[in-house]
């Protein structure tokens, strides 16, 4: 199904049952600090603890039902990885899942909470496609990628839907960008639901292959350094590009002290745990990335798995620790 | 005023556009795992941070103008004195909020954020409670404890109001005991709205002086021990304690152990911050400690106000984490 609003509409009311319609938070003193008005979109609070519920259960929902059958598979370490498992769950069906041997132990319990097969892997690239491509060739599984797959990036574009469906006139939607799922579907829906839009997608810049390839008008493979937001460490996706260049106004980048220093901002303001990748598009409003002054600002708050063990600002300074914000 | 559900719903329409509704939030997940029905009412996302806005903020506006020209003053090294500060400055008057020289830095710059007028003591009751005297005996201003004050109890109480208004048949209501304010008023608004109801109080058992006192039938002063549950640390108050003899049906107690682990459940589990005080009922569940099968449960979340630097979960051993209900 191409991407388009109908399509997002469409997966909107497919996963409605399975999904939460997740809260929006605003909060004066964010409100005061950056001179604007904040929409915090709450996937954090989202069925498995992130947006990718709802592109997983779009895509598992989409299948007939002799494909759906044969199971699912996927390649992942993170959250689409549980995503899909639930969704299978939920529609009865085998899920294989992927992942590198070095994934988080809490990821892995979470996958197999769900009764998911996992498969490790090798964790690189390679490993991880060819354990996949193996499994498939195995069962017959159907691949669903966590971006590069059109029913998982309708589903995405349905926290958007809900964001504008509760908020009204809002003029700059905020989103993070790693593979561009979540980019490519929230473009989507909110320029075809409120043209006047502007959609200015955030990156680290230690993974800044999107804003590259953005700026370059072509897709440009960069090398990455170490981002936290480790939910953005991939590169952006080739059908995905293609939508970013069509509908997105700007791609920004923001440095990794920006990126922890949002994220500890949000949890003492807000009071809310939300991930790295999360605080990625409030970090490029405190780095001044962004012309905000007086605008509707929604943002996309993509989820709150977080290792409780490591936090980010362990290790940071005090002197850094106390000048945030929010603090 | 006597603390009555009259005096409680009075302090709800005085306080109502200062403070926030705070929202009601349920956990499939947490309910699964306790064989119930939680409800949990946020305070965590109360302005200040904490239920205590509630309670001082009433106090504040239930003074007449020319005793509240004078200002008022409070000794706390908690929330309450952000609180208490916070309403000041709402109603344009002075405070003056004596505060121990050892007290967290983040307490103090919330405090000053609002403008009072700190008083650092040393950090002994006796030299908080001098300190206090000395400044009303300067300047005029009217003492507000933080939970022997039936304004303040009568605020307090208004949290359950909103959480017997937005769920229906709750069986049970469980509530941290410190001071006994927030029992105070839990207590009353339940049992008067909903004469059914028990109400159940929550102790550490390193400060368990509210559940002895209760056994014996009279006030019995318990020396204490350490509790990572800060805000429970302080004596339960005289008349706190004649209304907690009348209303309350029971006071349990949980290990430090099982606040930790309560706590760190609520953050995996839920994406919410609660401070340890809040997490005290949950342990008492997880510890069997209350026969609560099949209940409807509410519990009120007190705070969310935790120092992101030192997490009490930080140096328990990883097995004990890894075996959190939640995780």
């Amino acid at each position: 199904m191409p991407l388009d609003l109908a399509a997002i509409r469409a997966a909107h009311e497919r996963i409605r049952s399975y999904i939460k319609r997740t809260p929006v938070l605003t909060s004066t003193r964010l409100d005061e600090a950056s001179g604007t008005s904040l929409f915090f979109k709450c996937e954090n609070f989202q069925k498995a603890g992130a947006f990718k519920a709802r592109g997983a259960t779009n895509a598992v929902f989409s299948l007939d039902d002799a494909t759906a059958q044969r199971g699912i598979a996927t390649h992942s370490s993170g959250n689409h990885g549980t995503a899909l498992a639930r969704a299978a769950k939920l529609r009865g069906i085998p899920a294989h899942i992927v992942m590198p041997s070095n994934s988080a132990k809490v990821k892995v319990r979470a996958v197999e909470s769900y009764g998911a097969r996992i498969v490790f892997c090798e964790p690189t690239q390679a490993a991880r496609e060819a354990a996949c491509a193996d499994v498939i060739a195995k069962t017959g599984a159907t691949l669903i990628h966590s971006f590069e797959n059109e029913d998982v990036m309708s589903g995405q574009g349905t926290a958007t839907v809900e964001l504008l469906e509760d908020v009204s006139n809002v003029d700059l939607m905020l989103c993070p960008v790693g593979g561009g799922g979540l980019l490519s579907g929230t473009a989507v829906a909110a320029k075809s639901m409120r043209p006047q839009i502007k959609v200015i997608a955030v990156e680290p810049e230690n993974a800044d292959d999107a804003a590259q390839s953005f700026r370059a008008g072509r897709l440009i493979r960069t090398e990455k350094k170490f981002t936290i937001a480790d939910g953005l460490r991939t590169n952006v996706g080739t059908p995905n590009f293609a939508i970013i260049q069509r509908y997105v106004d700007d791609i920004v980048t923001v440095s990794e002290e920006a990126i922890i220093m949002a994220m500890r901002t949000i949890w003492e303001t807000t009071k809310i745990i939300i991930e790295p990748s999360a605080a990625v598009p409030y970090a490029a409003i405190t780095e001044d990335k962004i012309d905000i002054g007086g605008k509707r600002v929604g943002i996309i708050l993509t989820g709150g798995n977080v290792d409780l063990d490591k936090l980010p600002w362990m290790g940071i300074r005090d002197q850094k620790s106390e000048d945030g914000v929010g603090s």
